[in-house]
């Protein structure tokens, strides 16, 4: 029987905010079995590109990645908000390990072509280290991932942080029985974007594709979704999406995924 | 009998300076057998703080650590320089981990008393965890630390990484035939210090009391050395000061320090 493993994402929206990242990494800790965190950080990195100067270019909405660019997302993400967690994990007894995807070679990714855009130093995951991952699990050391990848030939790579937990959680589901959680500020798929109250609880990848048909499901929500589906396709075993409060023992309300 | 360890530190001119880099990097892949690499990166840190608009409080000379210099030394350390580090070497398949202490609870340090002097947000190393690291070792997998540790309670404090190089390689001396390289600007400890060529070969504890007392060694050179000997009394086996040409294997012009 495989052992059971949850991989879980956190957004901008808990990183930011003092108080709601305490409250997470006090439910992250208490959350019983094995367990790897990946974390954005966006906006943090936004802001520090403002403070520096660095013009944050952004194509249809994404954002291009220039070297500077680079040294700054990877300042945040692998320095200052990777190892600020770590040590309030550690304050929770909870031993961890801050990782981006060069070290351990843990995630080995592609630079994307420049053709037909060019996003500078992109990089599509092509190879999750699941031994390294595995031992560290059976060590009992919990794997933080900041969504930063590498090529193997000493560049490092800017990778979606929701693409590198979906490619964790299908890479580490050979071994593992595997529950993806997707948490966001909201408490799931919404119907009616402005009302937080219109949770679509259960969505399987027909309703997908009507409601993505008739613009109820749009923007930010596709690529997150595609991720969902893309992770239950290959072997994921369970995907949701929602708050933070769905590490909570208590049933809460949220987006289950299903295909 | 015990393995062989190299613990090499390397300082911020080897860091700052790309092409100084690019060659240490593959020096250090190429070295055999087991190894550890600490790195500093103060002037990268302190270029950062200027661009930032963080004030740089010095007393004696030494960094105050504000909640802010704290911030920036974790994205500079632990973030950009580690990561760079840590790639680099991946292109030259030597697989590596960049660590601050919090990771894998590597080290652990108690902030310094703010009796007679507070210095901030600054740690002293209490315990370096063996274990984690010789297991990383036995994987294959070189270390990368940079001078930041954690007190275990949610906290990371920056440490001097001279003291951290000394600290690991006084650990890692029961389990390994410990060297210990201090990497700087220089040849070796210098007779005169406007004479780059004045290298004192060899230099043991007597000497050196009787060149600091004299003013032939002062300033930054004084806490290094006195990490030298704390080392190699506390069964470190070797330890050598100088650059990087020291990992070279053709022999070449360092101090070799002894008790």
């Amino acid at each position: 029987m495989k052992g059971k493993l949850h991989v879980i994402k956190i957004g901008g929206n808990v990183i930011d905010d003092p108080k709601m990242l305490d409250r997470f990494i006090h439910d992250f800790a208490a959350l019983e079995g094995q367990k790897i965190l990946i974390h954005g950080g966006g906006k943090l990195a936004t802001q520090m590109s403002d403070q520096l100067q660095i013009p944050v270019n952004l194509v249809d909405g994404r954002r291009i990645t220039s070297t500077e660019n680079l040294e700054v997302v990877t300042m945040v993400y692998a320095g200052l908000i990777s190892k600020k967690i770590v040590a309030k994990l550690a304050g929770h007894q909870c031993t961890a390990i801050g990782l981006s995807g060069a070290d351990g070679n843990s995630i080995l990714a592609e630079k994307r072509s420049v053709i037909p855009t060019d996003f500078g130093w992109v990089g599509d995951v092509v190879d999750v280290n699941t031994a390294f991952i595995e031992d560290l699990l059976n060590k009992k050391i919990t794997p933080v991932f900041c969504a930063i990848s590498h090529d193997g030939q000493g560049q490092l790579l800017n990778t979606n942080a929701d693409t590198v937990a979906a490619e964790i959680a299908i890479a580490m589901s050979e071994r593992y029985d595997t529950t993806l959680m997707y948490c966001f500020e909201k408490n799931g798929v919404l119907q009616d974007v402005n009302d937080a109250q219109s949770v679509i609880t259960h969505l399987d990848y027909a309703q997908y594709e009507t409601l993505k048909a008739n613009g109820t499901i749009h923007d930010g929500m596709l690529p997150k979704l595609k991720n969902c589906f893309h992770a239950l396709a290959n072997n994921v075993k369970e995907v949701k999406v929602g708050t933070t409060a769905m590490l909570d023992k208590q049933p809460i309300i949220c987006t289950q995924i299903s295909l």
